[in-house]
């Protein structure tokens, strides 16, 4: 699969990984599990996507040699891909870098589309770049390794990808067997959505990148009042995208039933629809006004409508949202 | 005078500075001098191209609401517009800025290009990015308050504007009566040839770019051998376009006279075109080596053959520039 960008193009291979040149840098976890000799290793765990490891990796990279002309290669999930891409990003005013994801989550969602960045104490991927990777490697062998719950956490984005976009896609994960990873042919159409949608909208300024939020504007004010612990980001997604088709069903938006079948499809992947936390509405309004998506004082949200379509509506009263969460 | 890049153009304005809305980054001694009341400040100096002041600036922003569609504007020489266009180039993945250069140096060189970035303990710009500004606002008043030494470093890559590419411009900063600020339309031609420059090789890909780097190589090593002290980045300059010159001439690739004219010109300026450093070729080498126009075992150069006309040659021997060095 090719996707095209503003400086080129970089081709999404299926099926075993081949052997890499040019320094790796892989999530420690991984470069265990896969004896990865040589490989720099980035601590696992979100921690990882700070000021201080950026700067621990572009010095220990400069301190080897790199050059204009070296290739990152990035192995392990999205915090991996993210902040070595950010590296990438800026060493030397930017270096070309593959990405090799190695969990469901960053094979089907982050490791295609550019963005790349670390958080800061503000908030998550506040500071990044639009850096396409020059190629993509997606090898399903990597998620014989992956503990279950990371595996439910990356259906969360691929069922989002069939919600938004594929409704055949959504019906063929809805009724593939469970309790076996996520096929390579699944795993490709989930991609095929990701990578037509940021191909339309490289930097996230028409409203279509936009659409791939869907769930987020939730998901993301939720992992902020917890403190990014407890859940998963695929599971804070998944919460997400059930509650905003309740209140996409709710504001006369969505179809009628589209709530359920959102809910319906991430019970049956074993993924959350709710949280305690959303009982308190105030904290997570005022993180929802402070969503990238937002232009004025309303909320934005990707919703969507019937599955396999979606729509960005930029103007919910924070009122209304407020009134939804209490009532429900 | 406009400047056309990869994503648009942005529009060079010579002349008294306008008001600007959005947050003001400035330079702490500018912000003083010139009372720029809510802005910004950045520490005065080289020191503030860091790691933790850039996290420092972006939390700041953030902090204060930053969004997509912010304008920072940045006030200062090259430090400011390196380091604020650094933090616009990453800040939410990218957001716009304006340069308003307070030194000669940013305004013929700096300001204009759109490259940006800090240092690291390893060297200097080495994470930064390809950033063009939305606008380039040139306010010649701010000289007046500019210390001599400092407008002479800045005269230093205006003059080396005119041996690489504008005869003619060479001439006119040769005979312009001293003892002023240079005069705006002076400043307007040497921005020119920075401005067609960088038009036409924008990334640094096909070595023309790297045409703005003469004299550079040698600057570049004698500033780390003297740790980035005692020298002005234009005094550093100045030297190296007289030493790159002898050298070029001695290789037989300059016209005869060439090195006169370049040390002729630097002299008239009050600028140095030697160093005691230089007795001492290893660690220069060293550095030289390591040279981001270097692409095999050569040291790489932009020679100036004749006043007007340079050439990348990137095969230097460094054992004949170790010799050329121990024997002058």
């Amino acid at each position: 699969m090719i996707v095209t960008h503003h400086k080129g193009s970089y081709e999404i291979t299926f099926g075993p990984r081949p052997e890499f040149h040019g320094p790796m840098l892989a999530d420690s976890h991984v470069a265990e599990l896969y004896n990865l000799e040589g490989a720099m290793t980035i601590p696992a765990g979100e921690a990882s996507k700070s000021l201080a490891e950026y700067g621990r990796l572009a010095s220990l990279l400069l301190q080897q040699g790199i050059t204009r002309k070296s290739h990152l290669v990035a192995i392990g999930g999205g915090v991996t891909g993210d902040l070595v891409g950010f590296v990438a990003a800026t060493l030397l005013r930017g270096i070309p870098f593959t990405q090799v994801p190695t969990t469901l989550l960053a094979m089907v969602d982050s490791s295609v589309g550019g963005k790349v960045g670390i958080d800061v104490p503000e908030g998550k991927n506040l500071l990044g770049a639009f850096h396409p990777p020059a190629a993509v490697f997606i090898d399903p062998d990597f998620l014989k390794t992956l503990p279950e719950r990371e595996h439910q956490s990356g259906m969360a984005e691929a069922l989002k990808h069939g919600l938004i976009r594929n409704p055949e896609l959504l019906t063929k994960l809805h009724q593939r067997p469970l309790n076996q990873t996520l096929e390579e042919k699944l795993i490709e159409e989930a991609v095929k959505v990701k990578a037509e949608v940021v191909q339309a909208d490289e930097f996230e300024t028409l409203g279509i990148r936009a659409q791939l939020n869907a769930g987020h504007t939730v998901a993301h004010a939720l992992e902020q009042v917890l403190n990014f612990e407890e859940l998963l980001h695929g599971e804070a997604v998944a919460i997400g995208l059930a509650i905003e088709a309740e209140l996409a069903e709710s504001l006369g938006l969505a179809k009628l039933g589209t709530a359920k079948t959102v809910k319906d499809v991430l019970l049956r992947e074993g993924l959350p629809i709710t949280h305690p936390a959303l009982s308190n509405p105030e904290p997570l309004i005022t993180a929802m006004k402070r969503d990238k998506k937002s232009t004025g004082e309303g909320i934005a949200f990707s919703f969507v409508l019937e599955p396999g379509t979606c729509k960005l509506v930029t103007d919910v009263r924070p009122a209304d949202v407020a009134q939804f969460l209490r009532q429900r």
